[in-house]
């Protein structure tokens, strides 16, 4: 529950708003303090419109330090403790420890991105897997030194607009959240496919993570993720769709023993997810033999 | 190169014919001595079925005796060495050396298996994978003690059977081969996929064993298995989808460098094969953001 | 709008109830004066009920004179008057006048229907195509004449629940209407294809008639028939795919002149209908070379 | 049957040769005569190719002569008599006799090329079907008189290249057949449907005219259009598949009467074909709810 009404924000004092939201922007509580005097905003997006404006009026040496406000990623990850900030932006990073070789990998993209830009790492670890967060390391070591804080302070950013949007409630927040959901059809029947077993995995390099286990409600529907950003990696869906006919050949009149060995048995369907605040519809028109997936709305 | 063509087999002397297909029932020569006096056959298939005519009118004793002269499978699985009589049959069983936990299973049942039946377990194995091994052993234990030996010299049926095509040259060979295949099109462009990389793997409970590497030919296709038995069990195609996209994206007039994360990169399909003499084609069809698959012809 | 509320129903007396349900049931106020009895009734399903128990009970003489209120479908068939209680009944009704041939057809086969029965032809024709009522006749001749008033009768309460539903508002309503609904996704490029035309035919045995013109939404949407019970018969819905892909390919940097006879330019689906109350949701998935339809939900 | 082989041809007196392939070019005979000289020929395309460079290397003179003495299309449009030379060129032309208003549009753009141009409208009419040498004769009609004379020399040297297979065999013939072929598979049962009956139509502006019915073999697969070139234009295949489904009901254990109006019956597909000499495979995946159609290969 947010802590804050974007109403109450308005009317409090301007040292007030500022302790408010002082932790928003990491260590620099002179952010929201800036804020304060563009006051009152019709929206939370408003609201985060203006920390952003007061970020990027600061100058170079504010900036530099705003980054540099931010714990290093590299020390933690083992243990999953990203930032201090809050663990649970952490907690559901889908892969369990890094391999020993993911790690040493980590380690030393870590420190050749210290040695060039002279900052820590930032990244907004909500939006990411580790498969996504080391690809965006080795991706930002190719930056220009000129043009890195920019790609840092717009992840800085991206923090800031979740943690605000967890503590202020009001009109117009800004869209943090994903959605990854399913619709099964049974096309022999033409009809939903109730009571399917979905199982939702993320796909690292090294290893494969249960994330959840959903049934396919009577509209055939399940809802995989909502309510918190997408991580931008890869997934598996595998749908128990053999035992979903199975289930319905016994049911018919006159079924004899289901062959043991259906042609489809679990179906897994790989994708990725690169917009962590989009919907991902994945349906599955399915037969015993046969199936079509696509990305749907 | 079989060995023998069904001319000259119709045409040696009895005691010859019965030193040329003496091994093909394992130890049981008498089989073909007796096969050898329904000669000349028109056909391979005729052949055959003279020769299971042989043990069908063999009595019971002579029966359970050719199913007693076959090895032990349990001793030897660790080792893939199924069989004595050809190393070759038990070569391309997919999966790598059985887990411990597997193993344990393999030779309680297989106990299990000879103390309830007095016989040795007899599979023939070059149309199994070690899954399907198991599988069956654990659903024939279900069988009666008297309807099990026909189970059994059905199964000796088979392996005379692979043995005698690959001994024998003539018309009317009995279908011993089944066919893996698949065909990649690009409904984006409504032409074949060439030079999409597919991977086949053999889906066991405890590990993926890689089977084959293959590429689309000019017209989409590829073949995956062909020329032998298919091996009853569960597989994965994996196709490079991604790649496939990405290089069309490269090679079109302007374009932009092509997101590295692609909703589908690698696009696995999970099967199951139960009939190993049968055709198994597995088209994909395929745009970035959605395919279809079923069991074509 | 409807006229009455079930409170106001409820509450007024007796007489008063008669004479505002009397017409529910054609030229048989009666009914609606016995269900008086039963009130207050908790929903609208509930009266209906109650009205349907009340000719239930009514005695074979009653049952006859119920169905002989109905006045003649055959004479009028050809303006499309198939019932005196209201010409928007058949307003809809979406084929031209009938041919030559199935006026005559229709005539020939209401003859035979009075001679059999000796009763009008009776069918809530707003759930119905001229196709589907001509269907029916031929069906229903074949009925025996003891079973057959039972028929005409369950035709009756259909016409009167859609009467009632017209008439009364208050909880509990019966489902009356039936869904057409379709989704067109783009699937080479992920995402719904908004801005497609799609033209809804009827289809008869010797014409076609337009019933409806529609545009996708921005969801890729589009209501073909909604707010009413849908009418049993065959359908064609025919989707502008080839301009959808025309326009994206002109709005492409870079685009030449799009091909003048695409692969797939109107794509045809035909359905039929059986159930009027049910929603029919049927998507489409298309690429410039292949598309994908199925019974939805 | 060819009349001619190429070994006889090459091997001839020039005269000879010319008069053997005098009609190749309409009342052109040098083009043959001058060909001549290039012998001997590998390859019936490089027969043709010469014929062609004779053509090209003619001067402008010569080239309009030879489009001259090409008949006038308009005046006989009607009675599907195109050209003189063969009367089977025309005859399968797929639509009925122009409607009125058709053949207006017809006389007025034949004229109208006439006056622009000076010329015949030439065109290889076994390409085409009605309704794409109408919409050719438009576009044509935009074109710079300077240029037209080659698209036309264009034209004359396919309706050379039909005439000269069907005249002439031997190695290397060029490709002047096209094929239009299907294949439905029933994804209910992961198996081809055999015996769907499949209509063909040609779909013109103002008309359907049906070309052939074809019924699937064991495979599931029926050749709809081969042995010559395919005519650019429109097409409808129609699919009884609801029969397909119905019989199958009927056919298994404890059938219950099929619906009689079940949700797919007849499916139709509407393709355009650009390509004469092109393969245009049509599959059909179909359950009684669903089904998928591509350009297969």
């Amino acid at each position: 529950m947010p802590t804050w009404t974007l109403d109450r924000l308005n009317a409090m004092p301007a040292p007030d708003f500022g302790a408010a939201l002082g932790s928003v922007f990491e260590h620099a509580s002179w952010v929201a303090e800036q804020a304060a005097a563009a006051r009152p905003f019709a929206t939370v997006t408003a609201l985060h419109e203006a920390m952003r404006e007061a970020v990027a009026h600061a100058g170079t040496e504010r900036q530099l330090a705003l980054i540099r406000g931010h714990p290093e990623l590299g020390s933690r990850v083992r243990r999953a403790e990203f930032t201090t900030h809050s663990q649970a932006e952490q907690g559901a990073l889908g892969l369990d420890r890094l391999s020993e070789a993911e790690f040493a990998r980590f380690q030393q993209l870590n420190a050749a991105y210290r040695d060039k830009f002279s900052l820590p790492f930032v990244i907004c670890v909500r939006r990411h897997t580790r498969q996504s967060i080391l690809r965006e390391m080795e991706r930002r070591l190719g930056n220009d030194a000129a043009a890195e804080p920019a790609t840092a302070l717009a992840e800085i950013a991206l923090i800031a607009r979740l943690r605000l949007v967890g503590l202020v409630d009001g009109p117009g927040k800004p869209k943090t959240d994903g959605r990854l959901s399913t619709h099964v059809l049974d096309i022999v029947r033409g009809r939903p496919a109730a009571g399917v077993r979905v199982s939702l995995f993320e796909i690292g390099e090294s290893a494969r993570a249960s994330l959840r286990e959903a049934v396919t409600d009577a509209d055939g529907r399940a809802e995989l993720i909502a309510g918190e950003p997408l991580r931008i990696g890869s997934y598996e869906l595998a749908f128990a769709i053999g035992d979903h006919f199975a289930r319905l050949a016994q049911a018919a009149p006159g079924a004899r023993h289901f062959r043991d060995l259906p042609f489809l048995d679990i179906v897994p369907l790989r994708v990725s997810i690169a917009e962590p605040e989009a919907h991902y519809h994945v349906p599955l028109l399915a037969t015993p033999w046969s199936y079509t997936t696509y990305r749907g709305s």
